[in-house]
């Protein structure tokens, strides 16, 4: 059956569940727009400055938008949801810095970082900056246990990210080690956004940790996604560079089970590689050869669609509806490829 | 009169206010203490790892005590102070660690900074964490207003360290300016350490705002006072280093005195060495010997004086009692060495 013209999100959805999503709440989306820009004005024109160079660069915003979309499959028919979200992609956002600090990376967005442009110290105190007026935010909302998730989710963020530094070049990580990383970096931050949605609707706990179960396995999901997508060649059509957990020395799931699997003179390898970061010409491009050898990408995957299995039971709370069907859409779709 | 043995407190103020504050305010400061070490645990054990250098360094635990003696000034018996005095110094460690990865220090209360040790990476996400673990635990004390109270502040607080990295080499920077930075990276947190114990205590307005003027005041003559340090050979007596604010190129109050104050030739050399850090051997001892001949140490010397006054008078509003009177000679007492 052809697509009808009135059911503009159902089509889209065939092409792709993200964008029929944020077609879903494109009010609420700009609102949080406007609020971004609005939350981040300081008398410091560098701040602003720098903060809206990342902004600008757009993403899909799709931590907020599981806010948006959880409060509206919860029926919330207000505007708190909007605060909340803001807060949500400030402190995405103040990470993103950091990391980026952290990471010493150069790219962000397909743009320039911003500390690549503004040097370290900026994006140290602009990253600050945006965690302190979210919490700000936070406080205008005026609910205690959206607070407490949010702060608890920021802890938990550096936490994973302390987590990575250390199983960083130890080829020995574990798989359940690199599961508490992403789970810490990534996944807690979209089981909060997805959480905190439910939260402004004022939903019993049975439903509130569906959605908490729902952002966590989608969010690592998301991330063993993005962990294969660094080993794959097709990721090159996509406009982002293959290999840069391989040069950062990150032992992610596809190299755990590679070398799980590998011989000694492959472990060997591995050592040179993620160890010690000695690096020369072919040896990305071998790294790829084993992966595919030992079945490493197809596993992962299979990783993560189990993930995604788990944030599509999650939701059987819920009423079936247009909302739920996305939601259960975007899932799948986070297998397809990056965003 | 010879002190007596039973007003130890007293005798102490004669040789030093500070000293005599903090044993006033021993046991709850212990509290504190205690619950620094129990907050600042993780499941990562490189994080209170990282944080318990910085906290077992010392320091004087000066914005917490602001807390504890403030609260107790207005009269409170609770324990509710302690929580929200820990959380005033875990921002402020906070902050301690992401300064020292932005000013690249090697140097933190006399020992190996943390990122001199650990490098920068952990530096900015334990920096993070505590920030988050501040707030968990002001959502743990419930009350609003002193989420909103020391929120702003930590925004405030990286708006001045923005500005301070705006203001860097710039030898035509205002007084205005540089008020505004140090108001902004140091009195803010003075001025929200001092009114949250008069917010514990459920005081009314005019005596919240007494306690801000009088922490912003004594923050700000502490910063100045501390800015002066940093050009007196005196300095070096007291097992710090002189000169790393002229290194820095950050041109601090008795340098825009003596800027002002200065011959055209003089004006180059500022530039040269603040403006261009282009510092040769003898440049720090011209510069100090700049500022004796334009008064500009005593100068600044009298300023923060006049900030001590204005910090002494808000304190007008209370009754007279021992810890008024600690108080007051705290403020006098910042005149009269770093601390």
């Amino acid at each position: 059956m052809a697509p009808s013209a009135n059911a503009p999100a159902q089509a889209d959805a065939k092409a792709n569940p993200l964008d029929s999503l944020i077609a879903m709440v494109a009010d609420d989306l700009k609102a949080v727009n406007r609020t971004i820009v609005e939350q981040m004005q300081s008398p410091v024109a560098l701040i602003p400055q720098l903060a809206g160079h990342l902004v600008a660069a757009g993403g899909k915003r799709l931590r907020p938008v599981l806010t948006l979309a959880t409060a509206r499959l919860c029926g919330y028919e207000g505007a708190g949801h909007v605060l909340v979200a803001t807060c949500v992609e400030f402190i995405h956002t103040a990470t993103l810095l950091h990391d980026d600090v952290v990471d010493d990376s150069k790219l962000r967005r397909g743009r320039e970082s911003a500390n690549a442009i503004w040097g370290n110290e900026p994006s140290v105190l602009v990253g600050d900056f945006l965690f302190s007026r979210a919490f700000e935010m936070l406080v205008d909302h005026g609910d205690l246990p959206t607070m407490r998730l949010l702060s608890r989710a920021c802890a938990t963020l550096s936490e994973g990210e302390v987590m990575q530094l250390l199983t960083a070049n130890d080829i020995e990580t574990t798989r359940d080690a690199y599961l508490d990383v992403i789970r810490g970096k990534t996944a807690a931050l979209f089981a909060a956004a997805a959480r905190a949605g439910g939260m402004v609707a004022q939903r019993p706990e049975a439903e509130l940790n569906a959605l908490s179960t729902y952002g966590m396995n989608l969010g690592t999901a998301f991330q063993v996604v993005d962990d294969t997508l660094d080993y794959s060649a097709e990721q090159a059509a996509l406009g982002k560079e293959v290999g840069d957990d391989f040069r950062d020395g990150k032992v992610t799931l596809p190299a755990i089970l590679a070398i799980e699997r590998g011989s000694d003179e492959e472990r060997a390898f591995w050592q040179r590689c993620l160890g010690d970061q000695d690096i020369h010409d072919g040896d990305l491009e071998h790294a790829m050869e084993l992966m595919r050898r030992h079945n490493a990408l197809d596993d992962a995957q299979a990783q993560a669609r189990a993930y995604v299995e788990e944030a599509r039971q999650a939701l059987e709370v819920f009423p079936d509806n247009p909302m739920r069907r996305i939601l259960l859409d975007v899932a799948d779709f986070s297998l397809e490829r990056a965003f």
